[in-house]
């Protein structure tokens, strides 16, 4: 089964379980464990740090038909839907369940990630009713300044300058697409897109060219960081409260068989929890 | 002087003060005497309810000249929205702060009030970044048909049916606008606005006509609550989350004392606070 995904990582210790603490992928799991009873394996797309939203979050799990049958969602597991809605917590909700191909892996089906980063100069600080999903930047921003900055960035590219060390993980990432508007209210939102994100690198992204957009750092700085080979401490990680993950792209049923064959040399022994 | 307020209304008791209860006003009014260091009282536009959001709420207070000046802030009191934005919970800003003409007066002299309500009949349930600030009707709701009652009810009328009981408040109001559209995210989103509003009035529009929309009350009984004079409590009050006052519409400076005249005769002694 797919599930769409969405929360407001404010009061979640991130995506991933860890013991003690309050996590999407903890919750969910043990909500959807009473309902089908039976334990629940979530692998999720987006293994997102604490405080960091989702709109668009994909999950699979695999549970076998005769599961869903005793519990009478055999057939339409959307049913599954409305029974979420009334036992999830309002900061999760569960938008979408699907039976999907037994080829989709959320994960490594996935051709690309969609981020939104959300970001106000203002003196006075965020709208409060936005509080939660936006960062407050303490000095004014020139968002052209921003926009060159990001530009240098695009491509197949190194990105072991903006990335937290994972053993074994890749820091060759595809950066699609990176660019910055300016809202109705002034708040200037980035669109970040990659095949894969390696941890903390959009917030490093975002943390970097913010540093040329208040003056603090030219352009070649910049771009001079996809040259380096270790993670760089003088970019700053923008707040996890202006991250948000939007969407994931998958490709159509008949490729994902392809797709998965691909990215199995990759794969290693974790799931989306404890990981 | 003047401010312009934001707040999430979601974990104060409303504006005005109460004791032993965290309230927007009192948050506001404790910050200011600390900056200040003399008492202040403020006046507010609209006095919201527990949970009711607010990103164009308008308040002013006097405060004499020689306070300003003694503080460093005679001249400019706009000096004050920095040192407002390090003091204030994320939870309420002051966006604008500015000297007024002495016959400003943030309640008497506003023409008009704006609120936007947001509403979601989603069987998965609100957003959970917008969950704060979006209620959840557990029917589907039918937004032609929400739009036909809500037509019904503009005007000059008596709005009692819609309506606490205030001691000598009026419950004659000019409803000059309350539509509806669907947002991208297919959230329901109706924009109110009037002269002013009595207790509770919004909320009980909202949940008048959304019970139109789904079906179980015809448009006749809509239209008809107009004729009644005390309060219908078959009328369901809307969430106070989904609501949000959007904005104040004060004439200009010229017609601030003839304004004024007007409505002096229907002042009373409640300040914003103790109300």
């Amino acid at each position: 089964m797919r599930l769409d995904i969405s929360y407001d990582g404010t009061d979640f210790a991130g995506w991933a379980s860890q013991v003690g603490q309050r996590t999407v992928c903890g919750v969910l799991e043990e909500t959807l464990g009473t309902i089908l009873r039976v334990p629940v394996r979530l692998t999720v797309a987006g293994r997102t740090d604490a405080g960091v939203h989702a709109t668009g979050q994909v999950a699979h799990t695999d549970v076998p038909e005769a599961t869903l049958g005793t519990r009478s969602i055999a057939g339409d597991p959307s049913r599954l839907t409305g029974r979420l809605a009334k036992m999830l917590p309002d900061d999760v909700r569960v938008r979408v369940v699907e039976r999907v191909n037994r080829d989709f892996d959320a994960r490594f089906s996935a051709l690309r990630r969609h981020y939104v980063y959300r970001l106000t100069d203002a003196v006075w600080g965020a709208e409060p009713i936005m509080a939660r999903t936006t960062a407050h930047w303490r000095r004014p921003i020139d968002l052209a300044a921003m926009n060159a900055a990001a530009s240098t960035l695009l491509g197949l590219n190194d990105f072991a300058a903006f990335c937290r060390r994972r053993e074994g993980a890749t820091t060759i990432r595809d950066l699609q697409r990176f660019d910055w508007t300016a809202d109705a209210d002034g708040v200037l939102v980035a669109r970040v897109s990659a095949d894969a994100f390696c941890w903390s690198m959009v917030r490093s992204l975002v943390g970097a060219v913010a540093s040329v957009g208040d003056g603090r750092r030219d352009i070649d700085w910049c771009r001079g960081l996809l040259t380096e080979r270790t993670r760089n401490s003088a970019i700053p990680v923008a707040q996890a409260r202006g991250l948000c993950l939007v969407g994931v792209d998958y490709p159509a049923d008949d490729d994902l068989a392809a797709r998965n064959e691909v990215t199995r040399d990759i794969r290693t022994a974790d799931g989306c929890c404890g990981g």
